[in-house]
């Protein structure tokens, strides 16, 4: 039996969010599947998991998680030696990388998940896109990625030379918005484009879209 | 000239945030007040600091930084030796106080970010609260405080047994509610309002609202 256990949903943009880390770093884990459509999130033993009902949760032996940034930070710096380095030891250099990563979280993804739910999520299962949700969340995605063109001009990833969690946790939302209209807003900035085939093209990565495939 | 620069505006929840931390810490720092009513957060010197144009932003010598979270883990972890432990250094205890910074960032605060504006910043600024928002978010944050109900009831912090960053990142949004009608959701839960009596009477605290007086 694996000590890691992920426990969770392959559609969840926050399930494959730490799927993407543990490949990352080669560690051996255990995906529970998480049958959202019976509603098993919201019944008492995944509640014991997460007390907000919501995927993923999180085992590592004893010590049980959730909020998927806060697991992925979890793996990054208790399996700091294995695998990609997807942080930085220098206080400073990691200070820029918890930057980009609270941008991440703080701007780019309260736009980008109401636009992969319209445009992603909600054709998916028979429903209708909101097409005014998605008319007002397009422009304010396309100001955020302004401001990643201009950092991209001068810094290959978001947080610096390489590939960290800041860069990581956009993966499961993007993949998603590149099957939509959306796509344009990113294939128009040219540092922003590059940077999406970098990131979607790593291993780790494929490896959970073909985990989906298979589902 | 203090190394470390704090650039914002008093009634800025994410501004208090980070002017906490640096008085938990006991850090000496020049307050930079941006003025926001004359749109100087919009204007290139400060786009400089801060590409979203919003405050805060920070500066530590050279090193320039924005997004409240991100800047009050930089100060936990560089001035680790000074005044409040905010954060632990042991990597499973960590695990669980970022779990609950994370639930602040992501289940408290989008629900109470909006009852501070409609509530709180509106009536203040000679705007019409709009009641239909406080009534869909007043029920949501019940919910994120029924959680931390019980969470408190085993805990008497979020993050653990001491006072850390996750408790921190709540003050400046709670303070906000507690003016409002809103402060009886937390009246109503004994160990939340046991818990915002102990936080918001912390020292650091108190010279927050003391600068948020004289101004």
């Amino acid at each position: 039996m694996a000590a890691i256990k992920a426990h969770g949903s392959l559609i969840s943009t926050a399930t494959t969010r730490v799927l993407t880390t543990l490949y990352e770093k080669d560690l051996e884990f255990e995906f529970v599947v998480v049958d959202m459509g019976a509603g098993e999130h919201k019944k008492e033993h995944f509640l014991c998991l997460n007390p907000f009902g919501q995927v993923p949760a999180f085992e590592d032996g004893d010590l049980k998680l959730f909020e998927s940034r806060a697991i992925t930070n979890y793996i990054a710096y208790d399996y700091a030696d294995k695998g990609t380095q997807l942080t930085c030891k220098d206080t400073k250099k990691m200070a820029i990388i918890l930057v980009w990563m609270e941008v991440e979280a703080q701007q780019y993804d309260p736009v980008a998940s109401k636009l992969v739910w319209e445009l992603g999520v909600k054709p998916l299962v028979g429903m209708d896109t909101d097409t005014a949700i998605v008319e007002e969340n397009e422009p304010k995605l396309a100001k955020v990625l302004d401001v990643y063109e201009n950092r991209l001009a001068h810094s290959k990833y978001l947080g610096g030379d390489c590939f960290t969690l800041a860069d990581l946790h956009h993966l499961p939302t993007l993949q998603y918005l590149l099957g939509t209209q959306t796509k344009k807003l990113f294939d128009s900035r040219p540092h922003v484009s590059a940077w999406v085939a970098d990131i979607t093209a790593r291993p780790a990565w494929l490896k959970v879209q073909a985990m989906r495939n298979k589902h």
